[in-house]
């Protein structure tokens, strides 16, 4: 049996970029994979300004005590200062740059100003109040690498040198398709023996918010035909082909003998609960994750075991989520497999969800996280366990 | 002067829900606010279903050992089974409902089947590999709680529930605008004195992210005409108006007198670094935010105080975030502003970025959170910390 790192690992190995670079507006980029190092070509501030409302002067015009010194400008943001006479001073606002021959700025509320001339009553120390020019960015330095994600902070910064569009990966085109001719679509009737399809909406919303294009192929019927009808087309229309249920050995489960005949597929023994079986492969030259039927498995799987290496299709060079430590309030024998439980988080720590079956899709809903428990680990109360709050998955 | 959490907690005491419900489709609704409390309105599962591929017997008849027990019936997921009769077996599949009469399930992997009879190797205990009627959701019960965001296992959830549409709350509508003569856009060129405008690109973003519905409004230019005209026009168009800059005392910051001329303001005096100013008031009977004009306090500001108040307006219940545990692998002395370090994330601790300037927007993107230091908090190397993934401002 593999462990999770293990299996992480090995999908990596097998994983290559999908999708290759465009040019979109920046505005549009949030959450968006960089195709390209950012390289300041400008210093940001490009100028020295000033961080403060006040008087920009000489430093040793300031000392001269009590006499006033003569105001000789007025420089508003987005105003172009002239150069400052020795002797004088200029009424500066926040964020205005700096006239050449300035060397400190006194905030006004340490000056007093009376006949067009300024009385500095308390003088800081020179190149004081003063944003300098590269303070934030300097020309030449590298800013956001290729291969991360990128966030709202991440788009102001390309936003202050000036980047109207950027270049990043295409989304990744993900088809989603599930098979069992026990599943209903919401909003139809239930008949006997029938349920309701979940998987495919936790699948869909996951992707979506991961920034893929989910390409929605439906449910196949439990027909050799029919899954190999589906599955072809899905190959077709994406960059990766994902699946939920049907690949285990049963002779109800066509999508093991259709990815085979289409192509290649490795039934994956991964220790870890829930979560089995996971199937890795390819179909007419695409790679195809089979993901088992268990709706919570499908939802661990997907975020530990599925994510980095779609991220690493997407072009995502940081694929891995980082654990916290956080206190356990329950304990827990540890078992030979790697455990994923379903937690809630307070502020003196977490909370074990009292079901952790994984025929309990409520579980995940009920509270903030996953606790990794690695095999052999017996948690105990008030020890330090391993917190993985879904937001880390995002 | 207001601690973080005061300034919170009086924001939060002004704030009520601002957008009305709508019904939409649930595939549509990730992100989105649930506008009322979802009961389950059946059981899931509907009926008792096997949790493996294997036969369902009554366990009377497994006992009788090493005999074989002739199969009636071939239950699939989807198919409806009939009464299974004393004394025979029903060959099941993983998810197909349990036939009445019978109470358990062995493994196909513990039977040899052959004349379309099993025999059974290893009788498991009465109920074993059957899933329970109920098991994950009762009817009745509440399984998701008006003002919760909807996350992947909630849609998934609500599909389980056979929901195809669902009760969110409409988007809030949140008007941007940027004052500074200043300010030029991405891709425009820069004039001496200028600089380019991040702070509508980091807010633009954020907001989005957050599943807002932004109307962008632009720059005004540093004029009162202009500011009042556009903030009216804003006022219009959004249930919010956010400004970043301008709401200082200057002479040159006109937005504190067109908001007071428009409506109410008050200037905050928060205990926070990055973060002063922070403007809070009405406009044209909407409420009015004014973030500072540093990009660092803008996005500061925006994630640890606006969002609170943003997420109740869009009628959400939950809109705290909690820091959890680390270890600082640096040391720094308490102020007297409770301030938000920029750091990075390692396996044994969070590191943080050298440079905490309020005007080093390259801090935030540096890394990956934030940490909350209190007033007058010492960190040790090695001591805990509180730490803010951004993730978790998602």
């Amino acid at each position: 049996m593999l462990s999770v790192t293990e299996a992480i690992k090995a999908l990596r190995a097998c994983s290559k970029r999908l999708v290759e670079p465009e040019t979109i507006d920046l505005i549009d980029a949030t959450g968006r994979t960089l195709a390209d190092d950012v390289i300041a070509h400008i210093d940001v501030p490009p100028a020295d300004n000033s961080a403060m409302d006040g008087y920009a002067i000489r430093h040793a015009d300031g000392s001269k005590a009590g006499q006033g010194i003569p105001i000789c400008q007025r420089i508003t943001a987005g105003s172009v200062p002239v150069e400052l006479e020795p002797g004088t001073a200029a009424r500066i606002f926040t964020g205005a740059e700096l006239p050449p021959g300035a060397d400190t700025v006194v905030m006004q509320e340490h000056c007093k100003e009376a006949d067009r001339a300024v009385r500095i009553l308390d003088l800081p120390e020179t190149g004081a109040n003063i944003r300098r020019r590269g303070q934030d960015l300097s020309s030449g330095q590298k800013v956001l690498a290729r291969g991360q994600r990128l966030r709202s902070q991440d788009i102001g910064l390309a936003a202050s040198l000036g980047l109207a569009r950027i270049p990043v990966f295409r989304r990744l085109k993900v088809a989603v398709m599930s098979t069992g001719d026990e599943l209903r679509e919401p909003g139809e009737r239930l008949l006997p023996g029938q349920i309701y399809n979940s998987n495919r909406y936790t699948m869909k919303s996951q992707l979506s918010t991961w920034g893929f294009e989910v390409v929605d192929m439906g449910v196949a019927r439990d027909d050799p035909d029919a899954v190999r009808a589906m599955m072809t087309r899905a190959a077709g229309m994406a960059d990766i082909v994902i699946t939920s249920g049907g690949v285990s050995v049963g002779e109800e489960d066509h999508v093991k003998a259709v990815v085979e005949s289409l192509g290649t597929l490795d039934l994956w023994r991964i220790a870890v609960k829930p979560g089995k079986p996971f199937a890795f492969g390819q179909v007419c030259g695409k790679p195809f994750i089979g993901l088992p039927g268990n709706p919570v498995s499908v939802f661990v799987t997907l975020l530990v075991i599925a994510r980095p290496y779609l991220f690493a299709c997407q072009g995502n060079t940081d694929t891995l989520v980082h654990a916290l430590p956080h206190t356990a309030l329950f304990e827990r024998k540890g078992s030979q497999r790697e455990e994923y439980l379903r937690v809630r988080a307070t502020d003196s720590g977490v909370e074990l969800f009292p079901n952790q079956s994984s025929g309990v899709l409520f579980s995940t809903t009920w509270g903030h996280g996953l606790v990794r428990q690695e095999r052999g680990e017996d948690i105990r109360q008030g020890g330090v366990v391993h917190y993985l709050p879904y937001a880390v998955f995002s």
